[in-house]
């Protein structure tokens, strides 16, 4: 690698444009020059096609302009699309986003922690599974979906409003026996506030419910052969289903078809995230949208602003309801 | 933002350590000193918290171990996923992905190189359209899917036998009249020898077929149109389809259903990416499936290869095709 050495440096461009190092720097950092000074400046840095070198800038002025962003992967829909509206927040802040897969590995997570903190960059923004991660005073950092305590700034969807909404969607479309499907990490974090929520409208209704909770590394048949127990002389015992995720309720949904009973007449399905076809087409299922954008905006502001200011320890953001085809309405 | 005056410096830990500063610097950059002077300099390092200055070292070793990466954005689960591979490969290697969205705008594009070779990165791996695209010589740069001439390194699938491959599954599944539909831009991109590659296999085998082409932006109602045109009595003239996307195959998908088209039984559909359900579950579609993974590491070993070496202009590599239920096989 020769390039560096060929990249014209601040000192070509004073000897192009016969002034001092010192003029060259100041057109460089938009400090006022005399115009004549200014122009043989920029006629050098043009020909010469000379680039501000932004690391010795960062060097300079302690900032590098530069966020990390940490998720598992970019390959969940939900993941890269949260990941998608965190890099366009920053970019219209003039920010750049470093970008850090853990792979839901918790020392993988520590270890990139660290890296982004040598690597100078002025935040993390980060969907942590290591409820143990340890960071630096350093390094504002926001988290996503996991509260850490006080000290480090969480934003999550109003996952318990979620859980809410959906118990109430299926008992206004007509169900009077649910079940509620969750398939996931044991660690506390706000997504569990999902079944939460939905218990509680359940009891405060009145509504019979029944709660099918399985951990990560289960295999999915464990649904399938729970669906099954509950079918009765052809017959589903429930008649709404709550599913933590939509990936979940599409898996849930194959099911039933491969059982052969029907959606939405037979039993109604709501999922949760709000996850679309390639992205951007039609919702999988009837879901509970995550406010991603508003997620991605929250995080970001809050890991740009004066780290003097109070912030808050946990923002919950408002859900809704679309309707996917898997309910009623 | 006081978190750098509080930061600890090289200097302090060397006064903590009792040492030189070069003590500290050798320690810090793995050259042998004294294993009591080792002792003290890393015990201090971990008393004080020091972190190096990645920003520093990347100054003085004109490597900043940073690898621009480009795409349109991480919506379509086509760059979400290929990002996810480049991510990887470039982490295996210790580098980290500084990630810029393009939003498919040709002037974004071009602002985002120059501030990407601001940014001192080692390299640039790009999924541009922008064909006039202007990369300093000093800043490695690897295309994906757009060739720019013999200078410019570019990888992509190999767009042509995916096309040959499409017909002739179709064929070999019973088809004898095939259409071909395009949605895309004008520009010249490898993905567009998806049709040469699939014409050239139905004038070979002496199929007839048709083509539509419509440019971007093009509402898609026109390709629904255009099916609905060649249904004749109840049936459509076409007994297979070839789509340039899994995402307009699976738009034709919901045309057909609408107009009481049977797949794979009256008509078969092959999309092209290989797309998964939520990344990683049942293809949208049959398709032809392509190499993300070995498009990453090959983009990834080019950027990162020594520049003296002659690198290829184009790199094709295989696709392969899935069955994903709207084939007969």
């Amino acid at each position: 690698m020769t390039r560096q050495n060929q990249a014209p440096t601040m000192k070509d461009v004073a000897k192009e444009a016969g002034v001092a190092l010192g003029t060259v720097s100041k057109v460089v950092n938009g400090i006022p020059v005399g115009e004549e000074y200014r122009t043989r400046v920029e006629n050098a840095i043009e020909k010469l096609n000379y680039r501000v070198n932004s690391y010795a800038k960062g060097l300079k002025s302690n900032k590098t302009y530069i966020i990390a962003v940490m998720m598992p992967n970019l390959v969940s829909p939900f993941f890269a699309r949260l990941t998608d509206y965190i890099n366009k927040a920053l970019t219209q802040r003039k920010y750049r986003m470093l970008f850090y897969a853990t792979d839901y590995d918790p020392e993988q997570e520590q270890e990139y922690v660290i890296l982004a903190e040598q690597q100078k960059v002025d935040g993390i923004i980060c969907l942590s599974y290591n409820p143990n991660l340890k960071v630096s005073e350093n390094v504002p950092l926001v988290s996503i979906d996991r509260y850490f305590g006080a000290a480090i700034p969480c934003v999550a969807s109003d996952n318990y409003s979620g859980g809410q909404l959906a118990a109430e969607k299926l008992i206004e479309n007509g169900c009077r026996n649910l079940a509620f499907m969750r398939i996931g990490s044991r660690l506390t974090n706000e997504p569990n506030k999902r079944k939460d929520g939905f218990v509680n409208t359940c009891e405060v209704r009145g509504i019979p419910y029944t709660l099918k909770i399985v951990e990560d590394g289960t295999p999915y048949s464990a649904f399938e052969d729970f669906l099954q127990e509950h079918i009765k002389e052809g017959k589903l015992e429930f008649d709404g289903i709550f599913c933590v995720t939509d990936s979940l309720a599409h898996q849930i949904l194959v099911s039933l078809d491969r059982l052969g009973i029907r959606v939405p007449q037979d039993v109604q399905i709501i999922g949760f995230d709000g996850a679309q076809y390639f992205g951007d087409m039609e919702y999988y299922c009837s879901t509970i949208v995550q406010p991603l954008e508003d997620i991605a905006e929250t995080c970001v502001n809050m890991v740009l602003q004066d780290r003097s200011a109070k912030v808050p320890s946990l923002v919950c953001l408002p859900v809704s309801y679309a309707y996917g085809g898997t309910t009623r309405g």
